[in-house]
């Protein structure tokens, strides 16, 4: 399978302790029980670009904090501070490019769900604060008694492919040069392949004859699942919607192998590692270069 | 692409015009609004199975309603009535069954929607009352300015795949004879690869090697979006998680074809259309029809 970012944790995440009372404070009192340090939900890294972790005393006894899962050799947790939301994943590049690709799956995990915590402490049925349950994998109201649950938003992210060539899209805040695949949040009431349509319409006026899935992963910012697809376009034509994007290009294998390589004389700078679309970008090169027929295979049952 | 359940409502969803109040007047002034109407949030038909429409004036003025979007006809709305929350798909199938795919998803999409609104009628942050906006496709608070969006819960359904057979598991409430794919919600910090194979690992204690990608469609009850993949397993093996399965089978690709075609001697009883489970044992049994090497393609850069 495709390796993707913030993937890999390699964390078993015991679900099956959550709800249990006696084991989780069995592992909590458990020598080598570790707690993510954390600034505000930020990540702290050595000098090895490794997560730091304390020991669970660390944290208050009373205070919230989620069971994140257990290593061979320990169990891991992570505090629930109060923190600002909506931050945007720009700042935390450069520490994310010192981490290993599991630190950054764990704390993604963690982020995610710190986020959350954040953004439910009162029930959105009745307005009662809520309280952590299930070892941080939930919150309880505290007055008509609803369950809440983590939330992870699906985001459909894509290139469109026409005649050899793929649709790479720019927003006015991204980096001098930088292009990427265009993405929309998937709304209730649509298949993957119905979003991929209707954002591909939407941003850049291409329609669509066919969606092929590519891989996935996570993106914690604050909680998406990233599903990455490449869209067969009937024409090239571009009609930008320019509250979406500020321009759109087409761009054949070649040029794409040069922004991933970084050559100064690509057509575009290419999107950072942990972002699915560089994935998706890498993953349409190398299935031109494996010679396929049209590079990657349709879906089972495809007409 | 394969077609699947609470697809293809054909909505111009028009997104563009969500924040716009001036066209939303214009529309809900149009010769031709329609409102949906609802039993609570069940929906209504005629003798031939339509969804019956009502003309937007039978909703109060200063009501909640949400903006579906545009047939070539005419704009479609629906009410926010306060209703059940949690109520499950079963009681609703004999309904479901003698309605048009394009009117199951329509409806799919505003039952979805309207759940959401009444589980987030308190803003989560503060604690303080949300009122609708974005045409019924956000809610913001009235005491932090938070603003809220629709909620779409992934959910990864899968068959385990092994010497061509497949692994289908019971739910103990599920009715006589019935199994189906296993399936779980995806958690924070996943991939949908990674989903799959925790699902199947917890459920079943089946490992697998990869995961395939096969179709997805969203589920109403009460706003799901079911992915659904196979993974490879790397054993026959089953360890039952008697919490979650009753039982678990391995069924060959014409035990699985008896099931889907309703043969009493079949060795299971398949899931009802709508639901992608059935779906995607329709694929593995139409890929294995194809002769394709082992049915299904693995995705592009598989290892």
């Amino acid at each position: 399978m495709i390796r993707t970012g913030f993937t890999g944790a390699g964390l078993d995440r015991a679900d099956q302790l959550r709800l249990d009372e006696a084991a989780l404070a069995e592992l909590a009192d458990r020598e080598g029980a570790a707690l993510l340090r954390l600034e505000g939900h930020d990540p702290v890294i050595d000098g090895d670009g490794a997560l730091v972790w304390d020991a669970l005393a660390a944290l208050e006894a009373e205070a919230e904090r989620i069971f994140l899962g257990l290593t061979e050799e320990r169990p891991l947790f992570a505090p629930v501070p109060r923190v600002e939301l909506g931050r945007s994943a720009w700042g935390i590049f450069p520490i994310l490019s010192l981490m290993s690709p599991r630190d950054a799956a764990i704390w993604g995990a963690a982020r995610s769900l710190i986020e959350w915590h954040n953004r439910h402490l009162f029930c959105g049925r009745c307005g009662a604060p809520t309280l952590l349950y299930r070892a941080g994998w939930g919150r309880h109201c505290t007055g008509c008694g609803l369950d809440h649950f983590p939330r992870v938003d699906p985001v459909v992210i894509m290139l469109a492919e026409h005649e050899g060539r793929v649709l790479v899209g720019r927003q006015p805040q991204y980096p001098p040069r930088r292009y990427s695949a265009l993405a929309g949040f998937l709304e209730p009431g649509e298949s993957i392949e119905e979003a991929v349509a209707r954002e591909l319409k939407e941003e850049a006026g291409v329609e669509v004859t066919g969606v092929r899935y590519v891989a996935s992963q996570p993106w914690p910012f604050p909680g998406q699942l990233m599903i990455a697809c490449i869209g067969t376009a009937a024409s090239s034509e571009i009609v930008l919607d320019f509250n979406e994007l500020q321009d759109a290009i087409w761009v054949d294998r070649a040029g794409v192998a040069a922004a991933l390589a970084g050559a100064s004389d690509a057509p575009f700078a290419a999107p950072p590692p942990f972002a699915i679309a560089r994935t998706l970008l890498q993953a349409w090169v190398d299935a031109g270069v494996d010679g396929a027929a049209d590079g990657l295979a349709p879906p089972p049952g495809a007409a």
